[in-house]
């Protein structure tokens, strides 16, 4: 950034923008959607294992993305493919959800809007606005992630939606649009993610990196993500950490 | 919005999310801009009226959109037709610009990124954001209205510039687009400007509507804006009064 004449020499920072996955790494979807799926349940009189039916409706999640990202589909948002998800979950696991209101489906379908922050995800947004632009960076489209942000109180400053870029991650122009839409080059931009798929895409569209571990993101037994795979910029036990080790960095 | 079954009745809310124009209406652009000018005279001991260059800046701002409105020319950033503008403007009044260093060119251009709220602003858009979603609607891009709210402290829930709807206000699809990307009907958007042609377009998109005098935004010779020209749905001193008037409409 140019410095004008009055201005007072900016801090060294080692970016301009710390991005954010959302779902998993700053809300815990699982419990929330867990949820919701047993409130409805017990309105019913339905018997379901919720947790369980959080755990596949979102297992076809990056499955249904697949034929928008290949443009064999064309754009949808998250709320229309849940909905289709929801329903194909629900025939899965024997749940009658025609015998479900509209209205409670929709409620239902909107449990993604209402997720709560892990107990670390609104201290440490906040800490690290005081140094960074913070957004998320996620898949989720911009009224999703507007009404979740007012749920979760996440301190963003700027929401960059799937619907804005028109495109879902890892796709390279999602991570490039979101960069390009803040004027900035993408080297000043960090993902933040509890998912190294993310990262690796996010380092080859040449944004800087930081995972967090998030190994209660599918339950207690969880595979995947519970480590590093790469070398990333930063690697941080969660979001209140990533906060303080990039203000040490600023203020060494 | 569906209310689920554990979920307690929603407030009576007149809307869901209350927008605002930026440019007079949030931030004071006149001083903002004529301070930088100010400071670049001094630094190549320039004479010039900064006040005046303020106003003969911006005066060339709604004439630039036109090509752009019309189809004639393709999208740009107010970045990209500021700085065209600053040109013209500095060739205006024989304010030599050729002799400016690029970057400080750069940083004047950019002054429309730093500019600062009136007073009741950041407490008035504190006190809406318990209740509404809150955002610009300007023609400010992403990149300016981000810097902008980290410079003034605005604490906006969302930012839709005029880069993601790709059009300029009082375009309708400037309205439309943006009670489109936060899933709302219009009639459940507000639209909040000191200026009624603004109301007067989003008012015909269907959106609500609310004016705020500011008649210093253009010096104290201000001819224009002084006062409502209709009977927008809510009138009011300033965005803390906004507030106050939407509170009490929730709570009575």
């Amino acid at each position: 950034m140019a410095i004008g004449p009055e201005a007072p020499a900016a801090p060294q920072r080692i970016v301009d923008a710390v991005l954010f996955d959302t779902f998993g790494t700053v809300v815990d979807w699982k419990s929330g959607v867990a949820d919701a799926v047993e409130a409805i349940a017990y309105r019913y009189g339905f018997e379901v294992d919720a947790a369980e039916f959080a755990l596949r409706w979102r297992a076809r999640y990056q499955l249904s993305l697949e034929p928008i990202r290949s443009g064999a589909r064309e754009f949808l948002t998250l709320d229309e493919l849940h909905r289709e998800n929801l329903i194909a979950t629900a025939e899965e696991m024997g749940l009658p959800i025609e015998r479900i209101e509209a209205a409670d489906v929709e409620w239902l379908n909107r449990a993604w809007h209402r997720l709560d922050g892990w107990p670390d995800s609104v201290p440490g947004l906040t800490e690290l606005k005081r140094h960074f632009i913070i957004g998320p960076l996620s898949n989720g489209h911009l009224a999703l992630l507007t009404n979740m942000a007012k749920h979760a109180g996440l301190p963003w400053d700027v929401i960059i939606g799937s619907d804005v870029t028109r495109c879902y991650k890892p796709d390279r122009d999602a991570y490039l649009g979101a960069a390009r839409l803040l004027d900035l080059p993408p080297h000043r931009v960090m993902l933040c993610a509890a998912h190294n798929s993310d990262l690796a895409a996010a380092r080859s569209a040449g944004l800087r990196t930081a995972f967090v571990a998030r190994p209660q993101e599918y339950g207690t037994t969880q595979q995947s993500d519970l480590h590093p795979t790469e070398a990333w910029d930063v690697i941080a036990r969660d979001i209140r950490d990533l906060a303080t080790q990039l203000r040490d960095h600023i203020t060494a």
